[in-house]
């Protein structure tokens, strides 16, 4: 019953996902193995690991979750096993597991040796079917992620900006653009006082609790599902409406904005 | 071996979908998830009916079908879990159940009480994770639907166009438009007699009994897989052909069409 | 714990192969049911053959693939079952199983004789919900290939331009673009020298052992997956740098290009 997880930029038309499929299926025939995405941007390392972000503590300990977004593939660089709260994880040492490995400060990471029981020679491209899948495997198998590989001290962590506060003032960015339109920041919600106003680009919203609170077609902003600020418009598009897209500021206020100066 | 089955209209890029795996994984690690489609246009409520229209009978009792096609998410809109010819259903009172709701008019309909064994704080934003999926995990673990709920007496069905028989003429309109461009009209094929004339905007099909009597490139009208009429080109597109959308009217004769005015 | 893996060119939205799976989850539940993938051009065989070759072999023997891209489905082409290293396969007589019988010369080809066992009616326009997953699930539960239908002799096989070999020189094709842009060929890795010389249009590309030997942005060819020559760019896209597409020419010499003529 033991779930692996697979996550990657192959969409699936070049059959790349179900080769992964095929070497779990002769290697694990036990593992359950479930579809997050395959339509990761390609190469786009950031949107892979917030994607992993959202789901990978959901699952129960034991779950193993792949994540190949590989564009360094046939490089020096490293393949990983991570084992962190319970969960295993493999991929490439690119920043996919950057938001796991900041969550988790004591997580076990290990650089894989190829491992021995796979099924082709490895080739130079597709170290998803030839070295993950294989890997994911093994731990599926209950190999210990110590056992597969020697320990890494500096997998590689992308530094995402971090929201500041200053006085009454937050500044933060959007982190996410989401399928909805909807604009995720980096501002923890917690953060923001039920009074605040966040203006984004030339525009303000209000702070609500929840989409109801508003009119269709109304900028709001609200704390979303991974306790966050977002900004949205109900039934509607934000990131159409202000035209906007990752990194761009956001400016929290907990008093009323300023009256514009006379004669402006 | 229950199977639990997923329609959104998530993506899957954001992650939103892998977090509802996660969570029935978590609660219901017995369950087969499955996928049906996370791909209904935001929104559309209208197309997740269609689309759920199309499998649910087909697996088998005992099933649980997902559905999370749901834009007044954190408005008063009910959540609901619906109990129809030995199936269960979660998911948003806004008509995603309209067609099981006209089909088995003695189904169950109860107002989901949030399940207490929830994963998060429920956020107001993803009711798919922390309602929906927990509620389904319920199910799969034995809850009596009538247990999770108040009954409700209104549920939201959507009610579409019916097609009309007036003599020899039959009025129907076009309800759905599929991946190949074949145009889906309300008109059940068991009305419609084999020499029958079909007029769709400008266009006349003929009516047969499978692509391979017509050439390919050719208009034809046939019965389809839902028992419907369809308008459709032989490995072509009807749609691209006749640029035409939902709502287009069609219009049967069993007699054919009266000759052009002289002059005309 | 028998595979069942899907093939199609329905795209998910229409609810058609979440029927298939109904079926599938009805008539053989011990089944796991994987895509593979949906989302192939609508009546693109050659692609679905392609795809198919990436990883049938990869599936334990006992395994199952449907694949339906059917675009002559209500015509006479016939419905397949094949049985090939232990694999077996179900889908049209349309060469989407042209890989697989050329790779497995003494496969078992027949005509599946309509189950008995289907959930509807047949209908005219899905065999994949009627067919080919009622066939499928007789092959879960053990019915034998050779049982469920009359030997075939001359199942519809797609002949591929081969490759040529002529001195130092190869002329090849590109056989497929992927979707990072990657043009594989149809010469074999292995007939290419280290020091050959690949011209693809008006361009020349060094062959490699891996991505790591260019600098990114720099267009290269290395053997690939599937043990094909493919020309590619290091961190982008070569289909994107040549524009070009399947069956553009590929010059393999493995001597240093002719200098051009002198006045040129």
């Amino acid at each position: 019953m033991t779930r692996v997880t697979l996550l990657t930029d192959f969409g699936t038309v070049d059959g790349y996902v179900a080769a992964m499929k095929g070497v779990l299926a002769a290697l694990a025939p036990e593992a359950h193995v479930e579809d997050a995405s395959h339509d990761i941007p390609p190469g786009d390392v950031r949107a892979a690991a917030w994607a992993l972000d959202g789901y990978w503590q959901l699952y129960p300990p034991g779950s193993v979750h792949v994540v190949v977004v590989d564009p360094g593939v046939g490089t020096e660089r490293r393949a990983l096993v991570v084992s962190a709260a319970g969960r295993c994880f493999v991929g490439p040492d690119n920043g996919v597991f950057s938001r796991v490995l900041r969550a988790v400060p004591d997580a076990g990471v290990y650089a894989l040796r190829i491992p021995a029981d796979t099924m082709h020679r490895i080739s130079a491209t597709f170290h998803g079917r030839d070295v993950f899948a294989p890997a994911a495997a093994d731990l599926v198998r209950g190999a210990e992620p110590a056992s597969m590989g020697e320990s890494v001290a500096d997998p590689i962590v992308i530094v995402d900006r971090e929201p500041a506060r200053d006085g009454g003032v937050i500044r933060g960015v959007v982190a996410h653009v989401d399928r909805f339109g909807n604009l995720v920041t980096n501002v923890p919600g917690s953060w923001v006082a039920a009074d605040a106003t966040v203006r984004i680009g030339s525009a303000t919203a209000k702070v609500v609790a929840t989409y109801g609170d508003v009119e269709a077609g109304e900028l709001l902003a609200l704390t979303g599902s991974r306790g966050l600020l977002e900004v949205a418009v109900r039934n509607g598009s934000a990131a159409e409406r202000l035209w906007t897209s990752r990194e761009l500021e956001v400016h929290i206020t907990t008093a009323q904005p300023e009256p514009l100066p006379a004669g402006k």
